[in-house]
């Protein structure tokens, strides 16, 4: 039985083989990323030819280390690293992750094969080979050498390409995504997506998890790892296309398989598909700040008439109905507004609609049961007051309701300048994702949906 | 024979009939942006209630007003425009704009043909009526009671959406779109799409026209007028749900039809097609500063295994193919990647490439007859060279071959920090669209492909 991973997130004891003095050194990256983390543990660089870096004393092999060892980060030259692999085994090392590369991912698969001889009938877990490693934000850890930490937040990502994890970082924090963590899992040796997936779905930090694969080794342990997990999992599959499925073979050598199985098995399995990492942010933010949608029937409310035309379109698209008014939503809102304007689905509360005419027509179709979830939009120009816009969304944010008593998502769609970002900024912060495009938008809801949906089908199993 | 539109959106003399000094009316905000207009004009408010407004002496009528008229901007309510219509008529006035509402747009079809009626057998144009106006960016005219001027440059707009209209000022300006004219159409009494589509096919200032569009009056009309142009048009047409048909209706009273017949339609008359407003101003960003792409031969070039993929498949989805390079590629590529890294299309230049591996891969790709169209990718993080991928974008741009010798487009895809955000408007300065979604720059690409369809088949023609 191999070792549960709640030790590797949360080590107490650090060793980094292949630590350097040298700046260049992928290994002096990783030491130095764990010594400036905000987080209580033990380090012990390893080189046999340095008495001390980075001030600590360094031990020729890990072997050499008294006591415990949770975690070893491995930086030094592939072929030495089977080697390494033995001492880490001899030593107990709780779980390792292979920062070096030059194995499977450029068809060396024999090298590969012989890690996996050396660590056999030990309960150590291994990441990568060819990973950036973690970054565990809920307790401010960056065992990784990629530079840079994420906010914290209640996202976890997986990521099987490096470049696009570091990428998802920067993504992540200019969406105002906060993470829980952020792993790298390489050539997915032994710690895989499933594995990772059934230890989120525990982890009180993490609300969604989000994956970016380009290829399944265990399709069958991968499915059910997400049919288990009671949280929503977002999955950018690459390598759809015949074109993109070569690129991928040639990426990380794995085979990206057929895109349609793909497709209908997360969709079985209860994951949401995103077709790209900036719809995976989308959606994470709706997921993990509003509640899932009881059903796919939107109410929008807007003050530009085209605003509400692009949305609806965009509902249709994604199988989201926009029901007419009630009879009673209708007297309530048009009680509201100006003598000629009738409330309709869309609202259009025209241009110059205040705080006022947004809290009631926010409100009134919060309580219509044929609403099950809201889009706000708002050209932040000419007569409008987006101050006042921001402001009736945050009203209803802020009397607690929308996840206990309406269970009814909101949204916002913005068309604005840049002067207006703080105000949309005021939102993000509040836990209402809101977009600057109609389309964006739309997907975000209709996660909402899938996600109400996987929870329905989750209690009447 | 109506009037030509050139005097329309250059004028000589402007009246602002129902100017106001009440800054609460839409007669006062749009005098104050003639004035602020750094536009060489005289300018005369009427208001028979007033002796002087902003300074101005204020005559009761139009008639009243000594020597010709070029323009007249009315906003007064409703029920007196036919009236205004015949003073007008009566003083000759060269063409208006009814800023007024109340008309077809609320189902008061009988005012709006009171109106027709009034300037039938004149040769004045009338926009409008329910229109925010005109912005001619290209010589500082606001001739609207819209706020914000539009950045100068080649993009002339057309909206249907007095709201959208507006919003589209501030894309335009976050998205570093410079635009020639953007003007609000309302309900299309008499100037319509397929008049400005033919008056910017003309126009000097203007590389590409842009449109968002609820319903067209004319089918025929508007398709002639995008046949006959020889710049690319791009469409937005909302309503394109049986939802979404609704709520225009409901907006403008416009008739969507049916969209299997606009898409249809759009397409066989060479225009563009985009989903949203901000896809619009993607491709008119790629139209207006790079080639065309003589094919559909796409070459990508990344720092990220992961980027290359999505956007091989956003290429496949959209109908755009990656050959693989040619022999004489793949040597002069081969020669400065590190040894285990074999090129491919995409190529991935591993995560530290920098200026050298950037520059002599693109001009493989520019010189190679394969090769249509290139998207150079970046993750700025890790041990990327921002900078240097820029800069090495920015040497292929200057040395001016782009268009004539290769003529061949750049696209730009990113996903880094903020703090890199002053790089990627360096590239935008430079006219090399820079998108941070791989869908967004793939889409870019297809419409540089489908504007060097549209030049080939004219020229067979």
């Amino acid at each position: 039985m191999k070792q549960e991973l709640k030790t590797f997130f949360k080590p107490k004891t650090i060793a980094v083989i292949g630590a350097s003095n040298n700046i260049t050194k992928i290994g002096n990256a990783a030491l130095k990323n764990i010594l400036v983390s905000d987080y209580e543990c033990k380090v012990h660089p390893i080189n046999p030819r340095e008495k001390y870096i980075m001030g600590l004393k360094c031990y020729k092999k890990i072997t050499d280390v008294p006591g415990e060892i949770d975690l070893a980060l491995i930086a030094v030259p592939a072929k030495i690293v089977p080697e390494i692999i033995s001492d880490c085994v001899q030593k107990n090392v709780h779980g390792v992750i292979i920062i070096s590369s030059g194995f499977s991912e450029v068809g060396n698969y024999e090298l590969e094969n012989e890690i996996k001889k050396r660590a056999k009938g030990s309960k150590m877990r291994m990441l990568g080979p060819n990973t950036m490693g973690y970054k565990n934000a809920s307790v401010n850890l960056d065992a990784s050498f990629a530079f840079g930490m994420p906010r914290k937040g209640n996202l976890a990502l997986i990521s099987q390409s490096g470049a696009l994890g570091m990428g998802m970082i920067y993504l992540a924090n200019n969406e105002f995504v906060g993470l829980s963590k952020i792993i790298g899992v390489g050539n997915k040796m032994d710690i895989d997506d499933d594995d990772l997936i059934d230890y989120f779905s525990q982890d009180p930090e993490t609300k969604v998890i989000g994956l970016y694969i380009e290829g399944i080794k265990n399709g069958r342990g991968f499915m059910n790892s997400i049919k288990a997990c009671d949280k929503p999992v977002l999955v950018v599959k690459a390598g759809r296309s015949k074109a993109g499925a070569r690129a991928t073979a040639s990426h990380t050598g794995s085979m990206a398989g057929s895109d349609e199985i793909y497709e209908a098995a997360i969709k079985q399995a209860g994951g949401i598909r995103c077709r790209d990492v900036v719809e995976l942010f989308d959606m994470a933010r709706a997921l993990a700040g509003q509640p899932p949608a009881q059903g796919n029937r939107v109410g929008i409310i807007t003050n530009g008439g085209g605003l509400g035309i692009l949305l609806t379109d965009a509902c249709e698209a994604n199988g989201l109905s926009i029901p007419k008014l009630s009879e009673k939503t209708y007297k309530k809102i048009d009680k509201i507004l100006p003598d000629l304007i009738k409330p309709n689905n869309p609202v259009d509360l025209s241009a110059d609609a205040g705080f006022y005419r947004y809290e009631v027509c926010t409100r009134a179709l919060l309580e219509d049961p044929n609403i099950d979830g809201i889009i706000v939009a708002s050209v932040h120009g000419g007569y409008a007051r987006p101050r006042e816009y921001t402001g009736a969304i945050l009203k209803m944010v802020r009397e607690r309701k929308l996840h206990e008593e309406y269970k009814k998502p909101i949204l916002g769609f913005w068309v604005g300048g840049k002067e207006f970002e703080d105000l949309v900024l005021d939102l993000k912060v509040a836990g209402v994702p809101i977009y600057p495009s109609s389309w964006r938008t739309v997907r975000a809801m209709l996660s909402l949906y899938l996600e109400g949906e996987r929870i329905k089908r989750e209690k009447n199993n």
